[in-house]
């Protein structure tokens, strides 16, 4: 391995520059750049076309964030469907959950899985679970007049500005995520920085709401994405984040690193600056 | 102005690199060297002996979390101490809650007051209020034995790691500031970076403990600062956090960017694992 820099943008003229050991796997696969680097302060990394998609040291405050506040706030999840998420880090989470009777996880890249099975086992492991079934195509596609009704659906997919997750981000989607969801379904996703992309934020939202009765947006730190709170999106058709009344069960057995009851509760609350804009 | 990288560490192998248009001003005082950089995506930054202390875009964050919570929390502030703090951020935020009779003001080094002043006027010239009384000396010595009882106090110093505040992170001054406290008093302290930081957070804690019956940490994110959250302890008597009565006063007319009440209470939720390494 080769030491070197790797460099990523947080905005315009902010950079944070990581010291790396070296870069462990590179390849293009049909439909992006997969890199596995050896970081020294956030260990191994698997980057997706230059960006960080998930790092050993935080990657369990974005997998803990985007599935438990879901779960727990839904009466009873059974069923789950996770778009993209690939790594195999959500589908670890999700099967935490004792009531789960099956996760249904569509990815449109192979390479992806079989690299996160090799470099990082502890999450790409998840995707040989009993109850997870993984089907290799494009979720827009697989949603596009589903029968089959989830409890849960969770976007763990890269960002809207690239290329094969535009799709994701638009109200047909979400339109046919909506219909894919049973009457207290709830609809989970990833959104972006909130302070220096605020725009894409707020866009995101508006479209959410052209479609979900209700969109909520919270927060979590994710230290190797950007220097302020990231966001996710909560939208469902009638149930309300941190409703649920499996609430309580939290703590007999559970395990988390981020993730507990009061993080639940906080993640909702908002900056006044950010809630301002949202209100607009 | 020379362009020019300001380069900071969050931890040994993980640098920010902030391109800005130059340096407005570079001087050595009697304490510390004092810059004010002018960033492109942070604005006007005051850098004192290389370390970021503010920046224009986002310092309404710690100065409103460093003063709200407290000044919330206490039933009727109307005597405060503000430990450091010389650029004026944080007399700004105290001289906004209505109740207050007198702010006084003990900071070691009057170069940082006169060039926040001059460079800083949002926040400098906070100091000329007339509620607000400056002190030049050492704050150490000005709690010694001091005779005066304060409703909260601020210490709005630099990192412990940087010498002239050292001595403000120990037991014999943390004492005299418990002394200097009425029955109900509250005093804040900035702590330091929760992720790349924590041995130096659960030191903080562990000494503030040997001294103040109540010592709760809570959080904020600032960019310029670290790339995880930023802590702030809350230490007191007998006051808990977020137990004020005046807390629903907020929102008739008193303005913030970052606080407000759902803020306040959410900042106390620690991840887990802060949760477990603070219990141990």
């Amino acid at each position: 391995m080769v030491p070197h820099i790797f460099r990523y943008e947080i905005s315009p003229h902010i950079f944070v520059y990581l010291e790396c050991k070296g870069i462990l796997y590179s390849s293009q696969s049909r439909f992006q750049k997969i890199e596995v680097v050896e970081s020294l302060d956030f260990g191994r990394m698997l980057v997706l076309d230059g960006v960080i998609n998930l790092t050993e040291r935080d990657e369990y405050v974005y997998h803990e964030m985007l599935v438990h506040v879901p779960l727990f706030s839904h009466p009873n999840p059974s069923k789950v469907l996770i778009v993209g998420g690939g790594d195999g880090g959500t589908a670890r989470e999700v099967v935490k959950h004792e009531g789960i009777s099956r996760v249904q996880q569509v990815e449109i890249d192979e390479e992806v899985i079989a690299i996160s099975k090799e470099y990082f086992p502890s999450l790409g492991l998840a995707l040989d679970h009993p109850k997870v079934n993984v089907l290799l195509m494009d979720a827009i596609e697989y949603v596009r007049g589903l029968e089959e009704k989830f409890d849960v659906i969770l976007i763990d997919s890269t960002d809207p500005v690239i290329n094969q997750s535009e799709g994701l981000f638009t109200v047909p989607f979400y339109t046919d995520c909506l219909n894919a969801l049973t009457e207290q379904g709830i609809l989970a996703a990833q959104v972006g920085d909130t302070y220096f992309e605020t725009n894409l934020v707020l866009s995101v939202v508006t479209t959410l709401k052209e479609v979900f009765p209700l969109v909520r947006i919270y927060l979590a730190p994710i230290p190797s994405y950007t220097l302020a709170p990231y966001s996710f999106a909560f939208c469902s058709k009638t149930i309300h984040p941190g409703a649920g009344s499996r609430f309580s069960l939290f703590g007999t057995g559970f395990q988390a690193r981020y993730y507990n009851t009061q993080v639940h509760q906080a993640a909702f609350a908002l900056p006044e600056h950010l809630k301002r804009e949202l209100e607009k």
